[in-house]
């Protein structure tokens, strides 16, 4: 990780001049108190935390670009913070500067039940949206474990349970505000479901983890919640038999709303967080949206091939606590996971391949954390071919550190190798960045930094993370 | 239209040694006769034709990479070429320089059936990649109404009647291969079915219509064949009736998997063109996939709905050759329509907006054309808010041209102001430049420049498209 030490080297401190500019636009809503710096030096990667010199909270898209301008002026690092939940380092002060917090940007803009949108500040999370449209008969889909804020979930091209059926971060941003790197407001694009007008602004800014510009608004797709739900899980002997079912279900187009793989680590500590009786072996869960007949239809389908690749106990959860209490116990797997070494600190990491590699990427994977005598379960999005490793290791203690992070590089290849990427859903980060330039190679990497370069000359966009700004 | 003549001043002879050196390694597949350089200097739009000073024809991506280092090394324009289909003036030589021509770039490379992906190059049909997948089980869904290359398609963020309910090409491609303004190869991405790692530049060659690089390879989604189709149309006595159908079927969550819209106008082509005998009233299209009675099911809520909206004569089309007759002539409406006025050239532009102001957008372009005396005709792809105008008129008499660009700024500045789009599919080209500022703005449009800027320094990837080189 020299890249760490290197960006770390770049660290100025922030002018007193600008602190001081600062203060007369925010007035109390700018700290430099060390509790405050804390809260936002750090969020659920396993690094160490790293401080901003300042932390401002601002309201309005305007107030953002007043920043953003400030900061351009004194050349100083700018860090966008949503809820604190990334998981590869995206919002640690690799080279100090100021974090903006856009946390109390969490107005919901406007609701346009008719066209399925919604339009929201960055700072609304994904429960407050849902929330917030319930009596509409629609919802928002996507799901990463956390409650984090649509802007997070934007910048980092987030999913979760639901992408399968209703696709991710990706297909669901119609429109983005964004404030650029010198404090220009733009807008990408338009409320439209489709559009053919130039270059696809939004999906620039999708994925691009805070380093392009802030992303101050966003307006998602919502859809009409399903007439019919039903759960269903059922184990299986292995792995490979689990993925089987997945694959084969999709080929003939059952079009599943969810689909988690647990392996049997998984499931023991869901067992033990959540007070289930779920059976020790790799399980799927899964969930069906449709009409009353389209929901049973699905399920039937879904059973007959899971017994083909021998399934036992196939049971429903027609019940909606039933369901929830699932849905819940999976949401918070990453909390009954760290449960599994009381005191430890989690490494977690994600691939994801194409499905027909699955099987193989999930079982090496699991080989290989054995080995290393690692604690550890595998939990995945099975249908988007998307895993996640979580490994609970001793935070004072190099080498068991060093052999957790053996195993992601070895998953990494393993999953690049197999045409697959370094990460599903969780992000680049500080983390990535080196698998990075090994899955896209230097050409395009080189596009990418070009890309940065144009966009944000002086480097002050959440500097030093997905890419290095040298070659 | 002063973007043209101002970029058509940049003209510059290419230069003798290009067009040897060019000679040596494509031989015989580089032409400079008057045949080739007409046949590539028009599509399907109403400009007049504009030649390119020679024409070059590629079998694989290391030959246009090879074309491309010494275009740069000459600073000659470069224009890539597929099918030759596009709409807006794509693929004109404005500056001259050389088009190269893909279309013997037509094998499919891979079928993974498992992961529902395949991987062509770009010169492949989508005509050709159903063909050649058909004994898979599955499909490709996206069809613009000529039979364009994929890479063409990628180039313009095509789709289609399957829209709706299967994405356009900026959601169905995974990756491209494609040649860089320098020369370089990159791959843009993997076949996983999402990614978090870095700037999706898939997302960014998709849509820029060769002005960023030139589209080699692209590994596109596919879909397993529905169990079940059915077909169905009705009559209404309103446009209005059509669209609210529309907006409440989508809204109660029946998956359409196409829904088009044909004006009275569109009704009369087809019905002379296709031998048809479909009533003379805005009609709407249905089609269904799912299981059988997923099928059935779906289609009886959306008689039910169309009922509440005044439909009259809803009729099925079950059987496969019924639906192939409707859908055929569907696509073919292009020249159905052209029949309308025998001897006219076709100005053909589209629009998309929230479906929410479809109707009376729909109403007030339509209630223009015929202020204007123009014979034309409205076909939509109504789920998605996206829709056509064609107007037929004498190519000779600049005044009726006149009329009908005039009709299409009013409808473009309708649907910008109703937070919609210039276009939903047929992409800018030289004919929606000026449209692209007023949707987007001047900051995005400099967004979109810094872009073009970075990653073709030079300006010759289909150069005066889109975007004006200067601000």
């Amino acid at each position: 990780m020299n890249h760490i030490v290197d960006a770390q080297k770049l660290k100025k401190p922030v002018p007193q001049a600008l602190l001081d500019e600062l203060q007369t636009l925010f007035g109390s809503r700018q700290s430099t108190s060390m509790a405050m710096r804390e809260h936002h030096g750090r969020d659920e990667s396993s690094y160490d935390p790293m401080l901003p010199d300042a932390v401002v909270f601002a309201h309005t898209t305007e107030e953002v670009a007043a920043f953003v301008k400030l900061c351009s002026r004194y050349e100083t690092p700018i860090i966008p913070y949503g809820a604190g939940t990334s998981l590869e380092g995206h919002i640690l002060a690799l080279q100090g500067g100021i974090t903006i917090d856009l946390s109390q940007m969490n107005r919901v803009l406007a609701i346009n039940p008719e066209d399925l949108t919604a339009t929201v500040q960055a700072g609304v999370t994904r429960k407050q949206l849902n929330q917030e449209i319930k009596d509409t008969g629609l919802f928002f889909p996507i799901d990463p474990g956390a409650d984090a804020s649509l802007g997070g979930m934007a910048s980092t091209r987030a999913s979760g349970t639901n992408a399968v059926r209703y696709g991710t971060m990706k297909e669901n941003t119609l429109t983005l505000t964004v404030v650029t790197a010198d404090g220009n407001i733009i807008k990408t694009g338009t409320r439209a479901k489709k559009s053919s007008a130039g270059y696809d602004l939004t999906r620039v800014y999708v994925g691009s983890e805070g380093t392009l510009g802030i992303i101050t608004e966003v307006t998602v797709r919502l859809y009409p919640q399903p007439e019919a739900i039903s759960a269903a899980i059922c184990s299986f002997p292995s792995v490979a038999d689990a993925v089987n079912t997945v694959i084969q279900t999709i080929q003939v187009g059952v079009p599943l709303a969810r689909v988690e793989l647990l392996d049997e680590n998984g499931v023991k500590a869901l067992n033990a967080h959540d007070k289930l009786s779920l059976p020790v072996n790799p399980l799927l869960l899964f969930e069906f949206h449709g009409s009353e007949n389209g929901v049973k239809e699905q399920a039937e389908v879904v059973q007959d091939i899971a017994n083909d690749n021998n399934a036992t106990g196939f049971e429903w959860a027609t019940r909606p606590e039933d369901r929830t209490r699932l849905w819940t116990a999976r949401h918070n797997a990453y909390f009954a996971l760290l449960q599994l070494r009381p005191g430890a600190r989690a490494i977690s990491t994600d691939c994801c391949v194409p499905i027909s590699r699955l099987a193989e990427c999930v079982l090496e994977t699991k080989a290989d954390c054995e080995a290393q005598g690692l604690i550890h379960a595998i939990i995945g999005h099975v249908g988007d071919g998307n895993f996640h490793v979580q490994m609970m290791v001793d935070p004072n203690d190099p080498a068991d550190i060093a052999r957790a992070e053996g195993v992601n590089e070895r998953m990494v290849a393993r999953a690049i190798s197999m045409d697959g990427t370094c990460t599903g859903e969780h992000g680049v980060g500080l983390h990535k960045m080196d698998f990075l330039v090994q899955e896209h190679g230097d050409g395009a990497i080189d596009v990418m930094r070009a890309i940065k370069h144009a966009l944000d000359p002086k480097n002050i966009m959440n500097p030093g993370k997905i890419l290095r700004w040298e070659h």
